[in-house]
């Protein structure tokens, strides 16, 4: 008998079906059995006599042969697509046994360490779920109005030659007899595909040996990538930014609907534009508001960054807000120096609710300034030649950015912890199991590459 | 002035315009000169006065404006969406300037070192970017393919804690103070997100230390992965997989019209199914063929794919053949033995025009036969507690299969290596450019952790 998803049973009243899934949790009523069996398209409640389900316990999986009957009115649940019926089973067939599992797949509160120890299991409750749906969408969102812009998809690759962006949050690769790196971002090479397609993206894995365990860090995250050439002025790159941003907000809200409800989010695309401020003025209006004086700091720190949001959300009723203009100093040698104050930057960061989920800016696109700027932030520039081979040979006015997929998940659902936000996330003391059960710990002395 | 896309100009004869783009050739004509702009949606004949472009050169960036006017009946050509027209300049203005190019980006058979050592800008010509609009347009098919069927998709991680298909061709990496791994597949994943989503992939990069440089093998690949719960039996993977293959062909030939001309290539997508051959059946096709007796080897050597998919050619008519039941011993830990006999597995390969594309089949979904497995394979069983939870909890019967995105644009497009389908191709004596030239080569006694 061939399979029936569980959202299509609806469609069987008082036929015969088979149903396969996993049980999501079992009640039993004296002479009387139910189980929630889940597939992949939904829950159905299923009525069994005890015998057959002897030892059936949570995550068992079933295919079971039954009637499509109607619920008794009182046990209607208008919950659920399924609500109205249940399946009278005939014959219930094991396909595979469960241990006992050991907490409550439906406990909406499950601790971090708890959350990924049996990431394998809590992955499939439903809220932990939802978030990878959520973030599903939010590539899908990124990927379809990039190809509206006209921008193509290509793929960026991992293992570099050289640490492009310092050295110190690099991993090393033993790359056969010579050294290699895993990309700290698809930086250069989005860069060398402007001289290609002109405007092109990436969904890029990015790696940075992060030092330390944060709410906002992983060790592999999921980039969204884009650049562009022929840029008219480096705020088209803001107005492209919004775009994306507001279309993600708009497709999340229509396509993870009951995603969101888990998470008790209501999002709407907002209809004005985004605040943009520059990172002194910035400094300025977080002096004014707390009486902190950090207006000779180089950069925003976590805590500027919640109060310049709750300024966005009370003077412009906006959960996002551009910085831009941050000083030469702090940003990479292809940063474009702001021509009228050349100590500053044409660069921005996007805040939302509170943490930075976007950077970028215009780059330098003229051969000999990048030449000069390479040398002047430290680096060897024959490390250089294959990425400056897209400068050497004329390209255009340029400029990009990147969105952290994670950080905006977070951001989005309420999440504490960023790592709720990565499917399978790493840290320096994880790497799915941690790692301090599972190797030992490498003597100091052998750990020669680490400068 | 706002620019215009060149496509775009059509619409505006005898209108002023303002285009941007690379010059793509220039002819000089005595009192005239002919230039050919590219932007990223195609080329224009522009007319210039020769002093108002004096250096302007191959690669070199401008923006010109002028009007859009008919070309002379006799220069109108039908080869191209601007072919009827020509833009007359009366204002150029220079964004970059070019280095002389060292050689002709329109010439079309470029050898493999210069196409590589010269990417950013090889990258550029007509014929080598057709070669990544095709490979976006692969993995745009297979994932199409992959929603209507009804998957999710996920993102994989790269950095692993154990080389979990062998060890000899897996990169290591220094991780603080622990070890880790290039993913050489996500395979382990996509088996733990079937627990999850039930259909699940994800398109990841996939990294081998191929000790050799050949033809087929890159460091850094591009793998289409799906992996698929509650099948009712092993061949409804390859009815999946053909699904796949077959759309991706249908959809190039739709989307890359331009495309495929350049390479010569008439794709159509087959009516017929894939015939399906088990190894040692093919073993004796090619002794029959051939008199070459490989019926005691293990696996197909290279020769016998070709020669397998000569024999599916002439006698099926189809550039496609799946080869299945592989024997158990060359299969990873992971595959379903045949039940009808243990030696052999519930696997397969698909060949195209002589090169596996494809390899897959089904899984042990039994906790504790995998558990034997992993152990009688060789492997630590405490390296796989993570992974294992996912058949611990309830695991059904289960399977899928990888696609190398570069080796099915290879053989789509007929290309001579896969080097030349990798963007950024990376193998033992180069990333980006020549190791050789980049680095020393590591004293061999510090290449301590290669065994």
């Amino acid at each position: 008998m061939k399979r029936v998803f569980i959202a299509e049973t609806v469609k069987h009243l008082d036929k015969k079906v088979r149903v396969c899934g996993w049980v999501n949790s079992r009640r039993d009523h004296g002479g009387i059995v139910f189980l929630d069996l889940r597939d992949m398209t939904g829950v159905i409640q299923v009525v069994c006599k005890p015998e057959s389900i002897k030892d059936v316990k949570d995550e068992y999986v079933l295919a079971i042969e039954g009637t499509i009957g109607k619920r008794p009115p009182k046990m209607i649940n208008k919950e659920l697509v399924t609500g109205e019926i249940e399946l009278k089973a005939d014959k219930i067939e094991l396909l595979a046994e469960s241990d006992a599992v050991p907490f409550d797949l439906r406990d909406l509160k499950l601790k971090l360490p708890t959350l990924l120890d049996y990431r394998p299991l809590t992955l499939r409750g439903e809220k932990v779920k939802a978030i990878f749906k959520v973030t599903e969408q939010v590539i899908n969102s990124f990927r379809k109005t990039m190809k509206e812009l006209g921008f193509t998809e290509f793929q960026a690759p991992s293992i570099v030659p050289v640490a492009t962006e310092g050295g110190a949050e690099v991993f090393h690769i033993d790359y056969f007899d010579y050294d290699a790196y895993l990309a700290q971002s698809p930086q250069l090479y989005k860069q060398i595909m402007v001289g290609v397609f002109e405007r092109a993206f990436t969904i890029a894995h990015a790696y940075r040996a992060e030092p330390s365990v944060t709410t906002r860090h992983l060790t592999e995250y999921i980039s969204l990538d884009a650049e562009m050439g022929f840029i008219s002025s480096w705020e088209e790159l803001l107005d492209t930014c919004q775009t994306i941003v507001y279309n993600i907000i708009s497709d999340v809200s229509q396509e993870c609907v009951q995603e969101c409800k888990l998470f008790g989010v209501n999002l709407h695309k907002p209809n004005n534009p985004i605040p943009r401020l520059k990172m002194r003025d910035a400094q300025e209006i977080i002096l004014e508001m707390t009486g902190r004086d950090n207006r000779k700091e180089a950069d925003l720190e976590p805590d500027d960054e919640k109060e310049i949001c709750k300024w966005a959300e009370e003077k412009h009723n906006s959960e996002f807000v551009f910085i831009t203009h941050y000083p030469t100093s702090k940003r990479p040698f292809y940063t474009f120096p702001d021509p009228e104050n050349p100590e500053y930057t044409l660069s921005f960061d996007l805040l939302y609710k509170g943490l930075e989920i976007v950077t970028g800016g215009q780059r330098i696109n003229d051969y000999k300034q990048l030449q000069k700027n390479i040398v002047k932030w430290g680096n060897d520039i024959k490390n250089f030649t294959f990425y400056l081979q897209a400068f050497k040979y004329g390209m255009p006015p340029e400029g990009g950015f990147a969105l952290g997929s994670e950080r905006i998940v977070k951001q989005m659902l309420n999440l504490e912890s960023i790592k709720e936000a990565s499917i399978f996330p790493r840290d320096m003391t994880r790497i799915d199991q941690r790692l301090a059960n599972l190797q030992p710990k490498r003597a100091k002395s052998k750990d020669k590459k680490k400068k």
